[in-house]
């Protein structure tokens, strides 16, 4: 993972109308100005269909929202790692609370993305469900309790000793694995407070896709980075 | 379905290196110069991130492998069909036999296919199943006995009652919907069998991606299909 | 089919804990006294791991909630038909709305049935589904709009066009195959209005097995079946 | 696991027909006694409809062979822990090879039966499997290569490496959940050998339910078990 900066916010553009074909073209267009007027991380996680044409007009990284656990061959309407790479994706979300997957196929993804040196994300619902991932060594662990994803409700603030006890596990499997944390993320704030409970980013999603003034969202959540890089 | 043409060839690329990004581009490329030569209808079915890519270098019939049953919004790692549709496909398989879907997410596709203008090929194991398909009133029903799919033993001369029995079956649900059959086609030969049965074309794999000269095995097919329209 | 008795009050007892070990016979055996005292057919669908006790202790028709597409041999986890039919059950409920299968699944359970001299009770969406189910020729095609499960809103009174044109399209497609309806079933007066429109009975879960007194809600059902078929 | 002998030989009867209905009781009597007569702990794993009948013929450990990660409710067609516990099943094998499940439901499920004082064994595929799903905190770990079931290729002679492995993982995440292993034990020989590398018993299923004798074969292993105890 050495070519990844961390912190990171990492945007899900789901499959949002807002963030669909040119609109996914645009919005990382702005993600990329904001990344490099800051210079915080801000990678996307586009649909497959649009990750060629995002990869095309932008240089942040790109990220796959799901790839299936096949190797090249028959496997009809499947996600085959290679494709996404070569269109231009340098990771994957994987297990994404949408989009649930067997622990054994987990397990099967995060091997492929290790041997092909993609980025691999496993999103977690829970502490315990934190620690098995990374006993699957992933690069990151991405910690969003399902039933807050589009509150608004910040998993930073209303559930602070879930991530906080995610952090630990995870450090205490791995020190290498990175920990996000998501759900609810829509201001300033909820990313600071979600870098001092120990985790390097955050995983959003509607907060910034959905948000009237995209731009200034994704640049109030990397300047809350920067000032807490700097407080500490 | 005013803007598609009969017979045709469909080709599946599944997720066969051979037709895995710029590789897709190229067999498209040829695909389209086989069709304009002989003026028979060659549609592809590319990954789905190398959808744009291959619609931007082509102007044959690009469907999609695969969609889900969703509307935009929150269905991280799914597949919308607005996504593709923007992306170029004019179309969708629908529960291929390495992507069965539930009976009622396949209704709920054919009916979102239908409202967007875009062709709809439910693919089908055997007779009874493909009558079920076309009482959902699909564009296409594409029978494929899973036994021979990568065989080399064709349907259409292994199992040819399967394949009159599905035409019939179809055809009294709504003479309409056009029947294509898959599995084993290899040759020029298979191709006028499917025909001469009663399909419209064939949905085709290996037997084109796999081949030493695709060129070569899409113009035998291409002209069978000119042979078998002479004939009759 | 030769040994069901039409019209029919089929209990689905899901897995609520008022139907579950002892109060799933407890259950039964009220079924049974009702159906007794007033010569109507009243079916129950209790757990798998109930059904040996209830089949013990009643001589009511009893069905498994589900079986999978699978013959003896390693399947472990899944459910055999021949297990529940050796345990008592005569017949099974396919592709429940909490438990939808897909399409080539419900093809083969509905043809493993058929062999097997059990009865298939295929579960519906809507019409156009139901016109797919009935295809595969399964002995019942149970219509349950999804949205009105457990609503207590009858899907008999608020989505009447939608049971008629079910009870066509089935009639259509083969006019031996049984028609009932479910979801939103909670008096007597919302069967009545289901046999108006054309079903031959009822597929009723929490309306009866979550009631206060379920013998009268049961009685209250049979008996309005009994004055449905004196009045016509 | 207070009440659960170990080392254990665990016999799951799949949905064979030779385990099936009788002959499942039959079957089960038989594991009794061999345990009663060698003290081995013999548990039977039998299909859901059969769980209460095994249960009142006798008294060794029975287990089902998958539960649902549900709560009673409205989940028609799935497996409740507490039907099968009523049933009188004291565990239940989660995640099968044969029955894979999503990382999060594998988590609830267990979750779900240390609540209920059930006894959780999670089944897995390879040593990093292993050690995810040892993060769970189940009771018992069985590793089962896919490659090998059914096979009579010993796991614990052709992949001893892969065993001992998982034993060390397993234990470092925590030392009181018991290791087994599976998957081609045909003979004591392979039992003895899979104690030798750190196991606490065996889940065996054609080897003992497809046997020509399986009082013979159970014996075998009890007495190889025996024998290991004795012997160290």
């Amino acid at each position: 993972m050495a070519n990844l900066k961390i912190p990171i916010i990492l945007v899900n553009y789901k499959t949002y109308s807002e963030a669909t074909g040119k609109k996914a073209v645009k919005l990382s267009k702005i993600a990329e100005d904001v990344s490099m007027e800051t210079g915080v991380n801000v990678s996307v996680a586009p649909q497959l269909a649009d990750i060629a044409s995002v990869c095309d007009a932008v240089s942040i990284p790109v990220f796959a929202q799901h790839i299936d656990p096949i190797f090249p061959g028959s496997s009809t309407g499947h996600v085959l790692l290679e494709s996404v790479k070569e269109a231009g994706a340098i990771g994957t979300l994987i297990n994404h609370s949408e989009r649930r997957l067997k622990l054994c196929d987990i397990e099967a993804i995060v091997a492929r993305t290790r041997e092909s040196n993609m980025i691999s994300v496993v999103c977690t619902n829970n502490a315990a469900v934190s620690e098995a991932a990374a006993a699957l060594q992933p690069d990151i662990v991405s910690l969003e309790p399902p039933e807050l994803i589009g509150t608004g409700i910040p998993v930073s603030k209303s559930k602070p000793e879930v991530v906080t006890e995610t952090v630990a596990l995870v450090k205490h499997v791995n020190p290498d694995i990175v920990t996000l944390c998501g759900a609810g993320i829509t201001k300033g704030d909820d990313v600071a407070a979600a870098l001092k409970l120990g985790t390097m980013g955050v995983l959003v999603a509607s907060g910034i896709v959905k948000a009237k003034d995209p731009r200034k969202v994704i640049m109030e959540f990397a300047e809350a980075i920067n000032e807490s890089l700097s407080d500490s």
